[in-house]
């Protein structure tokens, strides 16, 4: 830890519905866990699902300019039910993703003593799922001819390049170092012989570097089978964009909700701003109510902490969670409540 | 049912592994279910790993030519670790799927009264999923440029057209007038904004000539979680060659294991003929001693008997099943025990 503390800028950009009620405790377990270490300077954006039926502003030019001049972002959830599927997503989440490199989506998975899994024998979990986020089926190229016709054709292109598949190797490697040292490649190789053959042969050619860290392969489906069969038996998950997105919303499941999990979109070269989010949504059903649970953004606000290089900060707001959880996670409480509960532990 | 009875042409694929021990239960109970209604002709295909491994072939034309004129296809299980991966799938299995047009990858999934679900409270699990089986990833159009160097590009290529969509669309309503009149598409149309699109366009507009049918959208990431928190939501589920092949897996470990779960590849307008299998692999671990399951191709004798409109026959297969997983389910038994009883009582 630092002797002297830094002024951090952070971008905040809080959202919809339970965004908005998630994010102010994210920032308060921040200060309180880093007192002291590092001071925090918010800069808030109005971006998201309001700001876009209120003027059809997305991501202004502008404001992507100044949230790239921040030392890291803070995001609550967006999305609203009335717009089109893809314009937010496309236009705001990925845009950002892209446009700051954030090459390492890095989702944690991991069932906190007190929170009660759908499966009736889960084991210990503790993994991390190491997806890409910037390459894949993601990158937006694909159309369609003849659209609304019979002979309409739609096409999605997946681009994937040894450039970008190796430094999230490499960086997957780097993180299994710090734990159980071990690696599961999941991609579908079978079918996306070109894909699948480059990403194993990056691994395997990176492995090399690593003989501590032992390495396998499964495929997507044969993947999603083990996270309810024998979640434990994971590490780190490295994958591809899809695939990860997919794995790690079954893999919140499996860990007892979406509630507990959050998220890093990590550009691992520091040229931009990484930005750390709850992994769940706006929730339109229960916004407004005062019920949403911060414990996910308060993790987002741990992860934060940790890529700023302040380990031993967000292992406080880590035990605090945890003893939380552990304590009264199964009791009925309100938005403020669990934020009050777990800053006391901070 | 029919009152002649009439000669069916089943080409017979045990293939490797296991494929080999349970595909004779299948045909036996094919035999003894349709008794008096059908008879059947079998054309063994010595196709799969040991094939390939001997001399080279993996679906030789004539061989083709030879299944093209039999009236269904009974597939065991092809695999060999010792094959590279994406050889068999793609020459053998996905080659079937293509040649012969199957378009409709059906892929129920029941929790049987006797077995034990990973979930804790799995609930009435009973749901198709109607996966597309001609299109999307699994066409093979993809490249890559540099390869092996640090400049290499690999792409994979989803094409997805409104003739290919249009017909799988037109069956799921069809099964769904049959079932409980519920479809819930799958999809990623949040990202996948040009072939997401163009499913649900096409889901909404068949969809208006089935008004009894209700039909909801969810996109994959989300359908995995409710495969794990609410299973028994789903009645149709229909999707893409992808999203079908990760979520059937996934159905297969909530419902207890691939071990109870048959899958067809059907050409519904009956200009080929289907390929009904397991959906469990060739598992090397286990082959040889006697001890798979054949529960699963005994099912998929009951898809082909339904498939070749032998509806009668086919329910005697499942509720022999259905009686035999409530009894003896959590028995340990050996193939030939499993056959026998099942067979004893249909
Ligand atoms: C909202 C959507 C674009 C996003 C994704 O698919 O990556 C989300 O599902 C996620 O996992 O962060
Ligand atoms: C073996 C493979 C090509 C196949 C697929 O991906 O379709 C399998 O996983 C399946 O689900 O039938």
């Amino acid at each position: 830890s630092r002797a002297m503390s830094k002024t951090y800028k952070i971008a905040v950009i809080a959202g919809d519905g339970i965004g908005k009620e998630v994010t102010p405790w994210a920032q308060k377990a921040l200060e309180k866990a880093a007192q002291g270490v590092a001071d925090f300077e918010y800069e808030p954006f109005d971006l998201g699902a309001e700001r876009y039926l209120r003027d059809g502003a997305i991501l202004p030019d502008d404001e992507l300019e100044r949230i790239k001049k921040t030392d890291a972002i803070l995001l609550g959830a967006v999305g609203d039910p009335r717009i089109k599927a893809g314009i937010l997503e496309r236009g705001l989440l990925l845009k950002l993703r892209f446009a700051l490199d954030q090459y390492v989506n890095l989702r944690p998975s991991k069932l906190y003593k007190g929170v009660t899994s759908p499966l009736a024998n889960p084991g210990d979990i503790d993994f991390v799922v190491v997806r890409e986020g910037t390459e894949g089926l993601y990158c937006g190229a694909g159309g369609a001819v003849r659209r609304g016709t019979p002979q309409e054709v739609a096409t999605e292109v997946s681009i994937n390049t040894a450039y970008g598949v190796e430094r999230v190797v490499r960086y997957a490697f780097e993180l299994a170092m710090k734990r159980r040292k071990h690696i599961t490649l999941v991609h579908k190789k079978n079918v996306l012989v070109n894909a699948g053959d480059m990403w194993q042969r990056i691994v395997d050619k990176v492995g090399e570097e690593y003989p501590e860290v032992t390495h396998d392969y499964s495929h997507i489906d044969a993947a999603t089978i083990f996270l309810v069969s024998n979640p434990s038996k994971f590490d780190v998950i490295l994958t591809d964009n899809l695939f990860g997105d997919i794995l790690t919303d079954e893999a919140g499941a499996v860990v007892g909700g979406v509630g507990y999990s959050a998220s890093g979109c990590i550009n691992a070269s520091n040229e931009y701003p990484s930005m750390f989010e709850p992994i769940h949504g706006s929730a339109p059903d229960i916004a407004g109510k005062g019920i949403a649970n911060p414990t996910a953004a308060i993790l987002s606000a741990a992860m934060l902490l940790e890529h700023l290089g302040f380990d031993d900060a967000a292992k406080k707001i880590h035990k605090a969670v945890e003893a939380d959880i552990e304590e009264l996670g199964s009791t009925e409480r309100t938005t403020a409540q669990v934020g009050e509960d777990i800053l006391a532990r901070i």
